[in-house]
């Protein structure tokens, strides 16, 4: 990457841990390709100091904003200032742009990125019928970012049910006449299917749905990015599903990730 | 410079304004010298923030410390948990580890640097008389500097005369048998010239000393960077005198920034 300098705009990433982030090289790279003077380094904060890095971060002149992630990404939004009305109702932000007085500005990506990661791929969500493993915090802005999509019905399966019933309403608040239905393990009956909980991330995990409902007509999609190929995407190829793993869902996160945090230059 | 990843360790340079700073460019080159997968940037603090900045900074897991210049060097004292003695007694400091525990421990490397400067490009100071212009931040740390280099003597001249005594008292307070005067805008009579002040950095500003009373056997030094060649040098050089500008003593404290870090591999 280029040379860093006192006139270098400043951007991070909030995380804990921070080792493993990936959005430093793909925002920096961008920045390169469309020839902007900035730089997103790792910024390793705790829970218990997110406030207080927070605080200084809002108090940096030369930082345009950062990106949040996990555990953050619901903490973030009461140490804001203004978030959009989804990005409020889905509970957690991403983003923070930070505007020249200090106010900070949070959006929640996820959603956007995950919808465009699959579209890119070439497959389709309009008039689909979707499965959404999960109720948790990426699980809430895909869930939005599929009504928003414009499926034909989104079914959320969770173990705690309260939670997906929850989502089901809250996306109703915004998008009144999407069909939403709470759900079981069994994704069978659906085109699109979307594991969104954290199971598949370590070795070992349980399964986030039941693998033997799964038919060959089904897109099975995931949102880790690491291992690429989860234990469920695993048993959906062994089973004839096509499958979308979790590395487009912030590749098409960066230029939006760029245009939120007010890059100039930066496009869709 | 090399990528950054999560795992690359953070450093910055707390500064208003921020856009001149050389820091990160010279840091972030000797950092991949030595093999170092750490990053310097420019982080924006004015002196109304600079408390919330440093707090923040603090809180930061991944930081490994931060450089400190204009005009923060004096305020980010009463901010730190630990300074050296001579640190202290010169009221000032431009380098603050972070310890893993979240300690800041300042450091005040002008000084050394601006010696290490002299004496790099092949100039002596032990045994020599040296003139200092200037008390404030800057010449403070040189004075100490000089006085711990072994001068023979060391006259201090100041606008407010008070300033100047004040700086002698506290060398004698480290180096009780130090020879130190102060004096008066005449540099006439010492072998080394300094001028540690501000006067220079604007164009048009007034000389920070008698230029008519320069002679070809002394060596004048600048501590000023940008411009390279000031009006004291010209005036200096049309006298017969060598001189010696303001870019060795940053370049010369970069391995010391780098080992008072705390950088693995960092020398002096």
């Amino acid at each position: 990457m280029k040379e860093i300098t006192g006139a270098t705009r400043m951007y991070g990433i909030v995380a804990d841990p921070i080792h493993h982030v990936k959005t430093p090289q793909r925002l920096n790279e961008y920045f390169d390709q469309i020839g902007h003077d900035g730089v997103c380094v790792p910024f390793h904060a705790t829970p218990d100091t997110l406030a207080t890095v927070v605080a200084g971060l809002r108090a940096l002149r030369n930082l345009g904003g950062f990106i949040v992630t996990v555990p953050h990404k619901t903490a973030i939004l009461a140490l804001v200032d203004e978030a959009s009305d989804a990005t409020k109702l889905i509970g957690a932000a991403n983003v923070v742009r930070r505007e020249a007085d200090g106010r900070l500005i949070a959006t929640m990506l996820d959603g956007e990125g995950f919808v465009r990661g699959v579209l890119g791929n070439g497959h389709e969500l309009k008039g689909k019928t979707a499965y959404l493993a999960g109720a948790g915090g990426a699980a809430n802005a895909i869930g939005f970012a599929l009504a928003q999509a414009g499926v034909a019905s989104l079914t959320i399966a969770n173990r705690t049910q309260a939670k997906a019933q929850d989502l089901k309403t809250r996306i109703l608040t915004l998008i009144p006449d999407a069909q939403i239905h709470v759900g079981t393990p069994d994704p069978s009956g659906h085109d699109v299917v979307v594991n969104a909980t954290s199971l598949g991330l370590a070795v070992g995990d349980a399964l986030p749905l039941d693998v033997s409902r799964l038919t060959p007509d089904q897109l099975v999609c995931e949102i880790i990015m690491q291992p690429r190929e989860t234990a469920l995407l695993q048993a959906a190829q062994a089973r004839g599903c096509r499958v979308h793993d979790g590395a487009p869902m912030l590749a098409s996160q960066i230029p939006l990730m760029a245009k939120a945090l007010g890059v100039p230059g930066a496009g869709d």
